[in-house]
């Protein structure tokens, strides 16, 4: 059954008049049409009986038709009023929708205002972020195959770093080669603003790649990802620019040993908190604890914010094909950081990562 | 006065007993730290007589602290409970905390209904939307300098791409190396891809960079922008890859001429819809009026996505440093694309605009 029609099964389980999807990414993920309709409305409606349709910006309605979407989509121009507009092509299809289903996770008030305006008996408790949820959580393998594309853009990122990487380059020196090689590849699209951090810069985990000049005997973080047909690769790999001193031969080793641990710990039943835990200990029995200040892992697909979050409390358990981050870093003020990370598959008895760059310390002077 | 104190005159003006800002842009707007939180939860919570207050996640406390906010930042970790924490933070100020202003344009129902939740009797019916917009749709000196530098880096752009752009070379050979040069000088980070169309392919005005070749005899449309510390340019071109039939001639003549209209009538007192309609009527008049699908043009400062919409029905009268583009566009399916597009500032008289590329065409190949 395709994804649509799952929706639709589930909206008839619930017994609602209408399913209001209002999330881009879940759009995408159902209809296969992506887009970032920034401050403009789209919305994918969905009934028990009816066909289903899309309204979008006007200027987006013939990329929607050339995605092969075959059911109505309507187009509203800036000046038009599209909640009125959407209220009218539901009227046509329900007389008198009651219950709704919404995304409460994506919504805002002011749009859940202005449909309630619309129709001001209607219910909309029902929130269908939990649906989609689930639904995304297991990947199916034509997603699974777009990931391993991604893994390998990835991979050829790292290549293209440690033929970069040298003292007296800056960060953004190897970010826009990176990026550059890519985009010469038609890889057009980062899964977010690649990340190159040098010596001490790396200890600020949400820090940006800037001007600062890589020295010898630091370490250098990397960060990166590629968006394929909308799904994504996300991985980091820290190297090292000639020798460096003992204590940043320690942390590296440390998160290493962590990142190891925790991807062979992998399989079908372990849960979300037990992997963040294994990674955790090791890295706490070295006395580094205090250094590694995020989860392990979040769940990946068509973006970094899906389900499982890898983290303390997260009792879910692991099943197959779910597919998420594994990475554990020690980020140590004003000295060093380091990350290690890979984006995985969970199989019938393991995980299949989707990067292969080598995780031992490599010396990129060598 | 500095913005987050205006804020907090309109937050006793209101008799409010706290403001919830959660949307990310007006927070950097407020207290001059950007960040692009994700999932995870930041919030600025502001009180008529105490001081305010940063909610975060853990990894982002430090950079917070570098930012120069010298009132408290909370950070919580990734399995912690944020609303039961910011009620907490909440509490400690204000006992009872009755009328709550929030952003509705940007809280999500989900975290509308986390924040009832703690506080079940409390009032979040005031919608500080407004507020915000209002504040930031006059532009400050600093911050039309920045837009001055954004907007010089994407004529430097420009450049670029007239000096790449050749017959067999891509769209994504042309961004990449845009991008390149741009990184290369310290200009991280782009305020939406790097669009560059050739030919039919521009009649897709929400496409995106492909593999395309550039061939002789076409147009190529160039829409592009960077962010300078937290304030973004963007700009259109549409240039000839040597000689062009009369009719993409005509098209570029008709939308060059709006444009130009357009951009001098701007002063203090003419309205948004007036603007449009002086460039909308050119195309109509030229016969093209159905191939112009979007308004002439949007807020911009942080982000594109800010007032004033430059569009029919909106009356609002523009007013010195007020700040949007003007870019009126052809769209001729199966044919080309033409946009043409400035941001500008009003000044007293007339407007500033903030990128200086020619606009008469050129032909790439001369």
């Amino acid at each position: 059954m395709d994804k649509l029609a799952k929706l639709q099964t589930e909206v008839q389980k619930q017994q609602l008049d209408v399913a209001y999807i209002s999330d881009p990414e879940a759009i995408q993920y159902l209809t296969g049409f992506g887009s970032d309709p920034i401050e403009r409305v789209l919305a994918l409606v969905v009934f028990p009986d009816q066909e289903p349709f899309l309204f979008a910006p006007a200027l987006e309605v013939e990329d929607i038709q050339n995605t092969g979407w075959t059911h109505p989509v309507y187009g509203y121009l800036d000046h038009e009023q599209p909640f009125a507009m959407i209220a009218a092509h539901v009227k046509e299809r329900v007389d008198h929708p009651v219950k709704w289903g919404i995304q409460k996770n994506q919504l805002t008030v002011a749009r859940l205002q202005a449909l309630q305006s619309e129709f001001p008996t209607a219910q909309f408790t029902t929130d269908l972020t939990p649906v989609i949820e689930r639904m995304r959580l297991i990947k199916t393998p034509d997603e699974i195959e777009k990931l391993r594309v991604a893994g390998k853009e990835a991979d050829f990122a790292f290549q293209v770093a440690f033929d970069t990487i040298a003292p007296g380059k800056t960060e953004a020196d190897v970010a826009a080669e990176i990026e550059y090689q890519l985009k010469k590849r038609g890889v057009m699209e980062m899964s977010f603003a690649t990340l190159v951090q040098a010596g001490k810069h790396a200890s600020q985990p949400h820090g940006d790649t800037a001007m600062n000049k890589i020295q010898e005997h630091e370490l250098v973080l990397l960060d990166l990802g590629t968006v394929h047909e909308g799904y994504i690769s996300d991985a980091s790999r820290t190297v090292a620019v000639g020798t460096i001193s003992d204590q940043l031969q320690e942390i590296y080793s440390v998160c290493l040993q962590a990142q190891l641990a925790a991807q062979a710990a992998v399989r079908p039943g372990i849960t979300a908190a037990e992997l963040d835990r294994i990674a955790r200990d090791i890295i706490d029995e070295a006395g580094y604890g205090q250094y590694f200040i995020h989860r392990l892992g979040h769940g990946m697909g068509m973006s970094e914010h899906e389900f499982p979050s890898i983290m303390e409390g997260n009792d879910l358990k692991l099943a197959e094909n779910m597919c998420f981050s594994i990475e554990p870093g020690i980020y140590i003020p004003g000295v060093a950081g380091v990350r290690i990370e890979d984006c995985v598959r969970v199989t019938d008895d393991g995980c299949e990562p989707f990067t292969h760059t080598a995780k031992t310390l490599q010396n990129i002077l060598k």
